[in-house]
């Protein structure tokens, strides 16, 4: 066999397993695995490092308006770009249809932004917040007949909410045509309740954006989205879990064999509200929502990391710099609620897991692999991504375990002005990353070209088809049968 | 000491104690406790008999207009006297304010309606449908001076429903002036989309209304429920709890000392949805919201009635007629989604409570004075009622725990033209019902006048103080303080 | 009616109501409750005050022999006065059986100890150590036949411990004639391993007493005791839990309808095992089994105290001098097993939970009237004891609610040279005792005469009929309802 | 590269992806992977099929002596034989110290027993029931240097019961050097008890040993040993586990992050206590102990097993004959205490998981992979074994999963005169299996020479470095640090 190249010499890291050997590339796909492969037009040389699948970025803001019309900062350019020094060969942001929007014009703008401008492969995940007759029996349709098979859905914010009944209207549509429906899970009317309450006493500074939205309101809002997702019989995926009771009900409904997926974010693992009463406006750096919590929240969070109940860490990069262009856009007026909210993050995503997670002793190279990339291949159905066989796609980051660096904002190589990870040092980072057999990053440069990345059609997704059905629409009772979605 | 009268040589039965003696009482209330009270100018024996605290039936409608403009068909004197004849002594009906009403005139027109007829005493819970500024600020404020310390809102139907936003208002208020918040919780959204996949499979049969009220809907509302107090730090009252995972929330809220009280009712005890399935449109008999469900659910309830999670049972009586003036009152059409809901059962309420719970060794006799009168008393703010010790108003219930009878309508001295229970053989009935000392009910025989009962000015209900306090408006915490309700 | 004593004007408690009024005595039992009574040979002026059952102390070591042949500091007589000052009426010291003695003589010994001594009546809790055949099928009968309806065994001590098998024909002999069974639940051989290795280190000195019984031994044995009592069918009755785990095994039995009962001790309450770090050898003050634990311990077990999982308060009197004769009787070496286990406690038993619990907000009136008293008469069959109702004995604790005292070892009248209590203020003590109408101890004094306590014939133990039965033993199933205990 | 061997065509199936493709053997290695592999001196066409690491299976009784002497019909010959034919390539059966017997010596006789026996590569798990000072300081070590680094101990059976202090030690000595413990979770005098019972009623049919082993023998063990490891901070593996109670104190232990495993078997999932039943003394061939259930068991049993509580299925091979050589060995009378307990299962262990696990669409090829070798390889340390990854053993089972045949005793290739399965019909059988790239069985022959197998040096055990450590043995405590094994 003549390979393209040869990466030798490293250990190999999947889920299960951490072996010693070599892969060798042939026309972007891993064509061999071995103990030792000769020849290799190109040979890197991976010894002492770890060689990995590539990372796949579930949650990120690129080029995308917010329901006022505030872009981001990143473009399709420099968020892929960014991803990839942060150790990802894939990844997929939002196409957020806004109300009033047409789903078919909505994925046509992203992929005007997308192609011409990404350097990893990508696609999208539909954000869905005016879900009329027309976008569930015709737009989402073909929306999953080209490859989109996942979208998101919003339980807060007044031009996004969709209420319960969009949602079982939205998840039925999902369970139809096999899409995983992701929810951004907090009371809406509670943090309304709360910035009433707020507003009325008069407490504007950052720090009270962490008291507007209760841990309580995410917890609640994630009941009553696994419950609407029983009582459809479809598969959930919560976005940003940043609460230990949030995380206790997902895993509650996994070990029941509900199809619920759940993610936490760096940012719930590293900050506190503490952070939010940083001097001046800086608290306004770490307004994101659901907001920063606690410690011991934090450690509750890796617990279930460890455990499982989150299938993937991601980044939810929201890049809006520290300026009038972006979190300050809605006037000078620095009252929280007006500030915007997100935390960059997508260059930081991997380096942080590794260095407080396994190179912490949190969790295991094995457990890394999962929630970098693999889970997030099958749960979103990249079926030629996200492992390291014979017949995927080369995607593959190369990390030395050993380096430890400072993090700087240079380094993130984004279009922001400040990074909440600024100064943290961090040990074990990505050196060399892939892309279907292309080296994307080296050594701190940037080798590919802007619009190289190709969208990909992803598989539909499939619950477990040993979910528990609700009583009331079981087949083998008297009634309800017939009403089975 | 002179006594009016002296009730002789009973089993004197409280929610902790049975023990035998007399009752002497003076001016309408309890003026001594005694192994043996000499005198009296009235004896009533009571040998072999049981002495209860006459019952608090803390559910019902009566007078009441529904939200589509249906009037029940018992008004407050047949209401009150087939409750007398179901052994109670006081009872709560609902006063309910409907779309664009004021509090004020709401309350009138219930004066109006249960002073001159009413043959016990009586307070209202006002059912709350439009929270406006003036209803929060100034009209519940005067129905709190008034005495009326409790009221129900909705979590279902249309014309009713306040959202999560309504309830966090209506519970700030009656956290500050003491007040109970009483909820109907099922999911509206997810008996709305239920309805339209019935709709669509034109399934319209009685039988299809359990199917359109799932088990999930209610359990997904009291959670959520459970949620809004929480945050607002307020205490709350669970109506008709029908489901083991509703039931079962409860418990849990109870042991973490939040004050989450809940009741069920006889219906969810003694039917289940194979009752909606009776031939023709027997079915239409049992439609009621929340549904029946089935004998899993009956013995759950059982258990939590046992244990204290329901404080407790109450009829929910509803009635409408078996004709067009009720149940078909929405026209001739036997869809489910047109017959009025509610099934009449305010004289059935105690006698199958004491059949099989008491009798058939559920519940002990001491959980029977709890669950049938005390609980309502303490719960309610009745400070005079609900117990059997000096200066307590002479409210009693004299039952033959012996006695077994067929139920038939005739017993039920209502308004209606069925009853649910109709030829149950149920054992231990009420003889005599004492209320204020005079005789409302004695062997069988109306005594007392219409127009007799009293209203009841009821106390302010006080949540515990030990109950925790959301972490987030704990004011041990940096912020947060200021917006403690 | 004429009456020897009128208590008039105070607020009556009970477990469900306090009311303000007069009780009426005659011959030694409570003969009318009323808002006023007239006359009197003796009138009591409780106005102001709180008119309690008197306290039952349901675990106290009086007169007792260890295992080791140590005797206990106090005796029938002081015993019973520092019980009386500290608020009780009664109470139900242990009658030790050791292994090779006859229960027959067990009991005539300790009928000698307390007859001629105490000044409250009594009863015996029966510990066993030897269940020979003889002892379960002859003496344990016969103890029963004369009113002792409860015992103790021990899951740790090698002289004490009975094993798994032990218990279980305990529990059956208990099931099959009405006695309800008390355990100390501590893994005897994780002590044992934990104790070898703490020698094996060296450690010896007070502080390591806790670490040598850790939390674990606890919830281990109480819920190997739970699953012995549910084979058997039988109640069980868990002594001085002192764990958050073990309160929650507790607590999870009882809401599966099991017949678990369970109490605390004031000391876990009081203090933690940083008082075993005092000083010298001042730490030794403060070992007991099992050990003091923490500060978050003590906050999870008032919870439990205020839910009900605890269904009694007691002291587990331990009174052992701070010198040869006591603490240090097995030698000059202080080290930690050599050191007798207990604390003295029975004085302070009602006050320190009265001023920690009810003057502290912790509990209510209402739940300390249970907690003190009424429920121990029902558990333990003492049926004229415990209310303060018409036929009920005279058994009565005028507290002042707003006395603040600071103790001191000269109030505890006990026959100890220490109380771990010592300096503390408390708020609400009792100042006027009655036994059946008789003043033991008034304004600081006492005034009964050694000896007047009776010995009190207790009523059986009934399980709750409808607990769980397991499957296994289901008469419902096809075998196995023939081994039914 | 030149192959001995070329697997060529399959489903490669692990425990995370199903691929397609080649796999390339050298030396009894697996030297490479990819989607098509040139040469080969040998090529094996799997088109159509899937290839899967061998099976390990974990727990088997092979040339083994019961406590009481009785020889288990297969010995390594027929063991490993029947175990390839099921689709396994390495096995793990116990080499069983009895009281007063040398370890060394135990070890030397199932030397002797397997090296000139065994087809399949073999290692064993050593049986301790004696656990003298010097076992346990110089034989234990000198075995887990010879990488046998697990070992099992009973908690029931009169001659194995370690109690809980024997427990302790053994599980201090294994956390020291990393080995894993097994347990047999049984509380031995609940069963004890039992049986007395059902003695003295005269009921020994077979039928009555499930009536004399209940499931809460199992819990409170399982509670019990969970504790015992937790508190030496050690790493547990409950075998055979076989109730619903069992299972979920290992899912909340894992969910804690505790370092417990655990098996079930598929005796527990295919039959019930009804088998028991069967006529005459048929029921004799489903004794085993823990003894087989319910339908609602194997339901539960199946959810933990997709759920992951479970991480290995394992056989439980224990062949005794239906005659005077095995199961009646104990004399003539067929009373159920002297019938030898345990089933034969170890060529169906496999099968019987794809056919109602996999086809019946209870778990996915994923779990089936996971459970049947690659969990076992990780937890047992056979660190060359259960991956098909370069450098790994190429232990291979090429399974056939659309062929459905009848399970007939001939096809057990044992030296049993039955098999529990007989009749039943299962889709999915191995036809080729391999160990170290040599065919050990072929299309239903055996094809390997007696004595090939080799013994396998596993490595230790390490426990998750995240577990919880008890508080009181926390280093960052005032006092406990010193004494952490």
């Amino acid at each position: 066999m003549e390979f393209d190249t040869v990466i030798h010499g490293g250990t190999i890291v999947t889920p299960t397993e951490s072996w010693q050997g070599d892969l060798g590339l042939v026309g972007g796909r891993i064509a061999a695995l071995a103990e030792r492969l000769p020849g290799g037009a190109r040979r890197i040389d991976a010894t002492g490092r770890l060689v990995l699948p590539g990372g796949i970025e579930a949650h990120a803001h690129i080029a995308q308006e917010s329901s006022s019309g505030l872009m981001s900062a990143d473009d399709y350019y420099t968020g892929s770009v960014s991803a990839a020094f942060g150790g990802n060969s894939s990844f997929i942001p939002f196409a957020a249809q806004h109300r009033g929007q047409s789903v078919d014009a909505v994925i046509e703008t992203y992929d005007s932004r997308a192609a011409p401008n990404s350097v990893l492969d990508y696609s999208y995940h539909l954000i869905i917040s005016d879900p009329t007759e027309k976008v569930l029996t015709e737009e989402l349709p073909r929306a999953f007949a080209r490859g989109i098979t996942s979208f998101k859905v919003f339980m807060t914010y007044d031009l996004m909410n969709l209420g319960d009944r969009g949602m079982l209207d939205i998840l039925t549509v999902a369970r139809r045509h096999g899409a995983l429906t992701m929810v951004h899970a907090e009371n809406n009317d509670m943090v309304k309740w709360m910035n009433a309450r707020l507003a009325a006493a008069g407490l504007a500074a950052p720090k009270y954006h962490a008291i507007s939205r209760p841990a309580l309101a995410e917890a609640e809002a994630i009941n009553r989205a696994i419950a609407l997702a029983r009582l459809v019989g479809a598969g959930l995926f919560i976005v940003h879990v940043s609460t230990p009771e949030g995380a206790d009900l997902v895993a509650r409904a996994q070990a029941c064999g509900l199809p619920i997926h759940a993610e936490t974010c760096p940012q719930y693992l590293a900050f506190t509200r503490a952070d939010l009463d940083r001097p001046g406006m800086e608290g306004a750096k770490y307004i994101c929502s659901p907001p920063l919590r606690d410690t011991a929240t934090q450690a509750a969070l890796w617990s279930h990391a460890r455990r499982g109940t989150f299938e993937s860490v991601s980044s939810d990069h929201a890049p809006y710099r520290f300026d009038a262009s972006g979190k300050f856009a809605n006037g000078a007026e620095p009252a929280y609620p007006a500030i915007a909210n997100g935390l960059p993050g997508i260059a930081m995503r991997l380096p942080y897991l590794f260095s407080e997670g396994v190179a912490a002793g949190r969790i295991s190279l094995q457990q890394f692999a999962a929630l970098s990339s693999s889970n997030a291949a099958r749960l979103f159905g990249m079926e030629r991504k996200g492992a390291l066989l014979p017949g995927y796609d080369a995607d593959i980051a190369i990390w030395n375990p050993e380096e430890t660096r400072e993090v700087t904002l240079a380094d993130q190589h984004d279009a922001m002005d400040y990074t909440p990870f600024e100064g943290m040092r961090l040990t074990g980072w990505p050196e060399h990353v892939l892309s279907r057999g292309e080296t994307v990053v080296e050594a701190g440069e940037l080798k590919a070209a802007r619009g190289r990345g190709r969208f990909v059609a992803r598989a539909p997704y499939r619950p477990d088809p040993n979910a528990p059905v609700e009583p009331e629409l079981d087949p083998a009772l008297n009634f309800g049968a017939e009403i089975r979605p």
